[in-house]
């Protein structure tokens, strides 16, 4: 795995065109007109109020609720819901000039990619993306040009894309501040299950434990396990649906691990428990010994 | 539920004896000196060299490897692992003078509370205490005196206490910040496998999901979900067996939620996986509109 690292001043400023301008399409925009790689940002969406109150906070230059507004987009962000990206593509695809690159910022990328294939014209290419970042919040009033600095972008091309797209798509990440990498739609989607969808689902299960007297008696270790179940049913449940088989399969995962220790902690064997625990921490300082 | 609120300038600055000078019996140090509750400070421990240095960090006064030196410590707090708590009191109690109180720090408070039933001398009393503060990190180099600002903290009197005893110890507790409430050891080690111990093991079986070559795509989520995996297994271990038919019967609840969300994916029922996550929602969202 080659992970390349963030760009400065290596993308010529483009039209941008961002298809839903809530957290992450509102920093894509902030972030690329702070590092100066958008020349013009078209922001697309369904309410007019929200795209003209995005425009007043000096996010985007204008908006439109029609796609045919794409005509000069050199580069076009889906930063819809999972279940919305599709179609969002498909639309602007039919008006980008020739050359143009489509993309997305989707936490799951292999249905998306899938029925995306072939849809769009042989002139304008789709390559799906994954920026890992994000938060509990919504809404482009919580955008931040610095949300993506040193966070990594994954990239699932097909392979089959004409001869610098790739690294055109790459260098646009990179100049918002990402690290990025390439992978296969189906290998980004396990990896994702485990490091995102299933600990989202075993937020939620955690905080579904809690009855509302507990509450004041809950502190730190209650409060970090279970921030991301403060995320968006909607939204969330569109990408366990777009990732269901992973997620499936690694949550039966995690219920074993429950499991073995319910039964150690049943049958009084704290040697297990012990062990089962410093498993989890091994992984976890791991983790906090990242670069 | 009474919660009474933190109390300044309430206490006579006293001597405190405070066994396990580590994070949390570090943070009472800091605490109590910062806020003038404490007229001296000895810390009682196994390793005289690590006593020694929070001696020579100004955390405590003087230190013993021997309770003998308890003779005339007015309040003593164990902050000992819950497995060596009982006996730390058990011993300490044997020197203290009359009239004295003796508390603990524990995650637990049944099997403790049970223990020491009847085992201190009659003129010593002990009472249960449970701040609900502490981190992930360990040692006194992490002692922090604002540690307890806010937080709660619960007393579990048996009700046979002599006549102000429990609010003298309350008044302990809130003059470092605490508000305090007192409940029985038995409510209080259910309502805490919910808050806290089931939280951990679930973060636990979260972290053991992933395997190293996931590290470098697991970002925000992971990171607050699996914080407190991070916890010294030994001392959790402690914690667990403390409280183990509880934390058993509450986890075998979040199994059950788990069970319940994939079942959803795999049958397709994305209604019941929005109401799921629904109900986490709510939860969580209650907790962050607490005072």
């Amino acid at each position: 795995m080659t992970i390349q690292a963030p760009q400065e001043n290596a993308v010529t400023a483009m039209m941008l065109g961002i298809a839903g301008v809530g957290l992450i399409g509102g920093s894509i925009a902030a972030a690329a007109r702070s590092r100066g790689i958008a020349s013009r940002i078209i922001g697309f969406g369904r309410s007019e109020q929200r795209l003209a109150a995005a425009v007043e906070a000096g996010l985007i230059d204008a908006f439109s609720t029609d796609y045919a507004a794409c005509a000069e987009v050199e580069l076009f962000v889906s930063c819809l819901p999972v279940d919305r990206i599709v179609e969002s593509v498909r639309q602007a695809s039919t008006f980008m000039p020739p050359g143009s690159i489509a993309t997305d910022a989707g936490s799951t990328k292999s249905a998306i990619c899938e029925q995306l294939k072939g849809i769009t014209r042989p002139d304008v290419t789709f390559v799906g993306s994954h920026p890992l970042a994000g938060s509990e919040q919504q809404g482009f009033e919580h955008a931040d040009a610095g949300l993506f600095e040193g966070r990594l972008c994954v990239l699932t091309p097909s392979g089959r894309e004409p001869a610098g797209v790739v690294q055109r798509l790459a260098a646009f990440w990179e100049g918002l501040g990402c690290r990025t990498v390439s992978q296969s739609p189906e290998e980004h989607d396990k990896i994702l299950a485990r490091t995102s969808h299933v600990p989202h689902v075993a937020a939620s299960a955690v905080a579904r434990l809690i009855q509302s007297g507990d509450l004041p008696f809950a502190a730190g270790g209650f409060r970090d396990t279970t921030r991301i179940a403060a995320g968006d049913p909607d939204l969330w449940t569109s990408i366990l649906r777009a990732n269901r088989h992973a997620i499936a399969l690694e949550l039966g995962r995690v219920i074993q691990s429950c499991e073995a220790f319910r039964d150690a902690l049943q049958r009084g064997d704290y040697e297990s428990i012990r062990r089962l625990l410093a498993e989890g921490k091994e992984i976890r300082d791991q983790f906090d010994r990242l670069p």
